[in-house]
């Protein structure tokens, strides 16, 4: 069973890193809820994984980001997968959250449709011609074979652009929620040891 | 359900690069004939992953390395995996083969137990405890936090590694079986647009 | 002229990912604050460099996070160097703020001496111990050449290290106060228009 | 002396994983087989270097694969080499191979001419102009300033492309054979400790 | 207090590696007498930084070529900076100092107006008018945020580009100076126990 | 017919990047004079490979260095190669040097034996016994499968070392020799149209 909740506080679309580290705070407080009530993993369902790291050390149950779960699905079915995103800073963002990550460069490409996230909410057909419009481009000057739909506003549309593309599309909550699964049935979680260890419990004042 | 098929012919154990050879030419044969039987997806259980790109060709169903399934796990709950080998060959192996996947330096470290697939089969408590004192050994002095089982004739030996060492351990078979499934229940398959596009029907002699 | 000055919330030390988010909103606000009072540059004195990318976002007076300042002046000085942290977990979050900024291994080492800011703070003369004969150890086995004290902790202690070791040591308070005054003097600053762009002004609950 | 042998059997050509899969078994026998004869040396005569790390293995005498061979010259007299291959799939292939490797990005760029090795085998003035047309639009694109020919059925092209091109153009097939005279000269051959140790002589059923 | 100093003799400008090995004696000269003269650092005032690393060994005072300081400061105002050049040949020599600095790909872009230096001085109002013409179509077509200007040639035009582009750019003389600077400063210098030890005295022919 | 030339002029031994400048501006002339004499080749045989890029610059015949070879055949030969230096400068320039190659990480290791070229020049019993100790230790730490003599005073001691040490040895000298004669057969020399282009004949004071 998925329970999808949204944090009560927050900025209403994340597209800065301001964004994200707002979110984070909010993010920290759901894992360890949901933790508590017993919860069996936890997908952090905005492509920014915003948080993602806190998160893995606050709790012991898995806790995936729905951008490194489709990265690492895209990565076992293409040499070179094509992330489109909604607006232009989300470009350098996430090329930097994939070197975080190590992804090399020729494994990826990055494009946007020139949107934020409550315009793709506003007008789902609109944005879902552009990005066809846009991959379709891309795909021809890049050797990319497999997209990755790089914002949790898009999700609903891989069908179409599956149709349209013929090659295949990511949606990242569901690769979250499916990376989340998998961890679960296998008991496995982030290591605890070092990167995720849990915090010192200092004074906050 | 799941069916564990071990082809006709070819090495009884693999450790070399003429061993995975010889297996890849099962592979193909045992890939095709699964997607021909109506199986969803095929996971190749020697941890060197033989054969891998062409039946990813060859077929439309998913078609995941355990190798390739564990290094995805693995990323996404470590900064650094640490991956435990059979015999002093595998090393360079594994290492060609994280390259080739595009990991990046820091993400791991390669070890062996000095056995061969058979010696491991004929005495898996030696095995395993030298795979304890060995991992134990290598955590020290390196900064890995979780462990990925190297070798097939590993698989069982998780829940001993992980009390002893207590971190996470990942059963490449179990992995494998798991991000396969999870492509299954995606709708997901290797994009057959370039690298894994269908190979030309040329005369073979 | 430099202020000093600490936010009125947050942990009393940051040593994981979680301090590092309740950090960055204090250091959001400071930020914003600084540049509304005239100053015409920001540090931000912890190493991790918290909330650096958002503090950048917000602001068009230049940010600068002590860690990139010292990272970026000690690959001027040498091949390769060696950072010293202060706990275990530091070791990683290093390592993955060294690859985010996009330095290759080859030249830096990360060594740690197993206390906790707050254990510095109380003891420093052991403190300084415990460094100098960890770092005589990591140079006798790795070819590093400088090394960045990587906690802000350890301000202070650079004269005493350079003398035992005969080397040169980067005090990272210093090398951002510095790396910042030379951004204003070269009237420079973050670059807005991608990575650093104003976040939209979106509501936030 | 230099002898040329086809394997008996096999695909007529390679154009997919699958068909270098095929190769690798029939390469395996030959290069026993020369060792046998007292060849001095074997160059494997197929631009995706089939079989290689498996001949390596088998074998004393030196195995060099007529890509490795090229990349080693080019990377020598260029800062950037481009890679002319005939169809579609062969472009992520070299990447996959020039990663493989060790290939910095900047190194190289691949290209393809839409053309099967059957295909330029027929029409070879063809080929050549198309190569030409080619090579020449990414030479203005990129900062490429040598060229690759990256199929064995390209052989004979060189001069046609120097003349046009106006810089070096190596062949495949010539690099292969000077590359491998050369380590027989120097009395060198691949290391048989580790990568390319002999097999363990497994039981083949 | 800055003093500025031509070398007597060298070639009147620098495009070629054989340029710069001229420029590099003379370097040495300078450097040499710069620190007996007393001065506290030293600026190498041409973008290739020729002799650098020889001027780095033969003195204590730190010395700063303006390319690396340029670089080092590019890196932390943007995720990605343009190279502009003034020759065709200044494209492959960035880009290999940008690999010998260790900088990744995904964080540059280096292009060239194709003038010489001489052309430049004599027409100063045309090379700007190159460069932000060159400059507008790059910064469209990659995602570069900030401009480093890649020859001391251009040193002056960064009001203009600024002015015209709308983005930070770097002077790199002024870079250099900042960065040496701040290193006398912080009584900072390179590294004298290996990469910049100073020279054993070997009789010189 | 091979002929051996010493510089007039230069340093006694090379071991710092200033001797490497100081043979540059003699390796430009004798290579100009040799292109003239109507020499087919040159190889520069000191390890450093002085004056190398320059040297490409100025002429049209083939010019080799002897490190840039002894990689170019290692990397064909083992996957990871072992650098013996003479003393302990030259482990980071043999670093930066494989890294402006392009060669990553995980392909080589660098040692050193701690002796000046004249000592080696003067002992060579002795250096051969410290190379062959040292050797043993690093081939024991690392998986490292073939030796690449670092230092043209060791030429000679390659036998010795074989023997002893049971894997390939690359006397860079013979290596140089070697492929510079391979570029000479194949009609091959360094690309004129891009980084090594003849530099432009700029007024030289």
């Amino acid at each position: 069973m998925v329970d999808v909740i949204n944090p009560e506080r927050g900025p209403v679309g994340l597209e800065s890193y301001y964004h994200y580290d707002l979110a984070a705070i909010e993010v920290h407080k759901l894992v360890v809820s949901a933790e508590k009530q017993g919860y069996d993993g936890v997908v952090i369902a905005c492509f920014g994984d915003p948080g993602i790291e806190a998160a893995k050390e606050l709790v012991k149950i898995p806790v995936v980001g729905m951008a490194e779960a489709s990265y690492a699905l895209a990565r076992i079915l293409a040499t070179k997968f094509l992330v489109i995103s909604d607006c232009d800073t989300a470009v350098p963002r996430q090329i930097r959250y994939l070197k975080k990550l190590g992804t090399p460069d020729y494994q990826y490409a990055v494009i946007q449709i020139g949107l934020t996230v409550l315009d793709i909410i506003d007008d789902r057909e609109g944005a879902r011609d552009s990005m066809i419009t846009k991959c379709r481009q891309a795909l021809k000057e890049s050797s990319a074979e497999l997209i990755v739909m790089g914002c949790s506003a898009f999700s609903g549309l891989r069908s179409g652009l599956e149709q349209e593309l013929q090659l295949p599309v990511i949606d990242p909550a569901v690769a979250g929620l499916h990376v989340c699964m998998t961890l679960v049935q296998m008991h496995l979680s982030q290591s605890k040891t070092l990167t995720y260890k849990t915090p010192p419990d200092f004074e906050i004042r």
